[in-house]
């Protein structure tokens, strides 16, 4: 029988709100069995960019990435963000480890080739390292990943944190039963984003084609489900998003993915 | 037999200049065995407190940190200065994995108590996870540490780089023949600062209490050298201050230290 393994993905407002926060890692660290947590920080590092004098580049939600704004996603993702989680969590008893893609070789990526937009230093994953991955997972730690990569070269790209945790999933998955859970501030997949109750208890792809079609899918939420059905597609058992609440089993709704 | 391990420590300043970083990064990559590198960032550091309207406040050398310059230190030494290593550590071939103290709970410390001066959010190292480290050594990973530690509470500390370096080496001194090397962009302990020729390429507390005395050992040096005292004092087997030479066995002058 294969390992269970929990790749959690949270949003870096998490980071934002302390209330959130203290939810969070009481959750996470009472999960029971190997997790892996998986986190951005893009309102920080937006409002770092602007505290610098660099006006953050938006296109369709992802961030166009010169070398000085590579510096400060290093500086907020690998620097603040991830160490004020590891020691959150260690805090709680919680033996995380964090990481960047570059740590242990442990996510390549290949810079995103320039077609209408060059996205800059910015990297789609090519390859998960999962023995390495797996061996710090067999030591007893828990890793915790920001959302950087390398090439292999030794430059760092920057890759979106929802892309990464489905990477991993798919990559852990032929050696590991693994749950994917897109953590986030609302309950779940949301049919008015005005209504939080309005929860879509589960979504395949027919039914996100026609909630897309009928405009109901916010902008953001897209990228995520993009990367669920690839997920599941690849072979990863469980895919869902919702709140925190789900890591302790105790959500009251959420959005289960399906193809 | 024990096993060897070389611990380098290298100054924030090697990231600031190009031709330095890559000389380092050859000779590391190349070094055999096992190896730890332990690094600063104080001038990055200071220069993004700065940008961001935050006076850097330093006595003794040592940054007063509060809540602000921990954010601003954690995301420098962690974030940019440790990933940058990292990744270019494995363009190299060099298998880094990238840590601060609360990663793996690896470096605990005691916030450093209010005496005459209150230097804030500072920690001196109390416990190393010896266990931790081993097993990241002999999974074949080369860990580098950036100048932070946690109180295993929850809270990041702010810790010198020189007496992390000191602090693993003597924790690591009963398992395994440690070789500590505080690398730099001189030659050696000077004994005129003027002149990169004149190193002295021996240096004993006796000595070292002389050489104070006549006010020939610069400011800097003497915290470094307090480290290298107090590590050999615990049993570490040689620390040596000097190039980056050192580490391919091709300096021309170093400076040994004897107790």
């Amino acid at each position: 029988m294969k390992q269970k393994v929990g790749i959690i993905k949270i949003g870096g407002a998490f980071l934002e709100d302390e209330k959130l926060l203290e939810k969070f890692y009481s959750a996470f660290s009472a999960m029971e069995g190997l997790k892996i947590l998986v986190h951005g920080g893009g309102q920080r590092a937006s409002k770092l960019s602007t505290d610098l004098g660099i006006t953050p580049q938006m296109v369709h939600g992802r961030r166009i990435t010169d070398a000085k704004s590579l510096e400060v996603v290093t500086m907020v993702y690998a620097g603040w963000a991830n160490k004020t989680l590891v020691a959150g969590l260690q805090g709680r008893g919680c033996n995380a480890l964090g990481l960047s893609g570059a740590d242990a070789n442990l996510i390549r990526a290949l810079r995103r080739p320039v077609k209408d937009i060059d996205y800059g230093l910015v990297g789609d994953v090519e390859r998960v390292n999962t023995e390495g991955l797996s061996t710090l997972l067999n030591a007893g730690f828990t890793p915790v990943f920001c959302a950087l990569t390398h090439d292999g070269k030794g430059q760092l790209l920057n890759t979106n944190a929802d892309s990464i945790a489905a990477d991993l999933a798919m990559a852990l998955s032929p050696a590991y039963e693994v749950r994917l859970i897109y953590c986030f501030e609302k309950q779940g997949v949301l049919r008015n984003v005005n209504d939080p109750e309005s929860v879509i208890p589960s979504m395949d792809t027919d039914n996100f084609k026609s909630l897309q079609k009928e405009g109901v899918i916010s902008a953001g939420m897209i990228p995520k489900l993009f990367n669920s059905f690839r997920a599941l597609q690849a072979g990863v058992d469980q895919v869902i998003i919702g709140p925190v609440s789900l890591l302790s089993g105790q959500a009251p709704k959420y959005t289960q993915i399906q193809l």
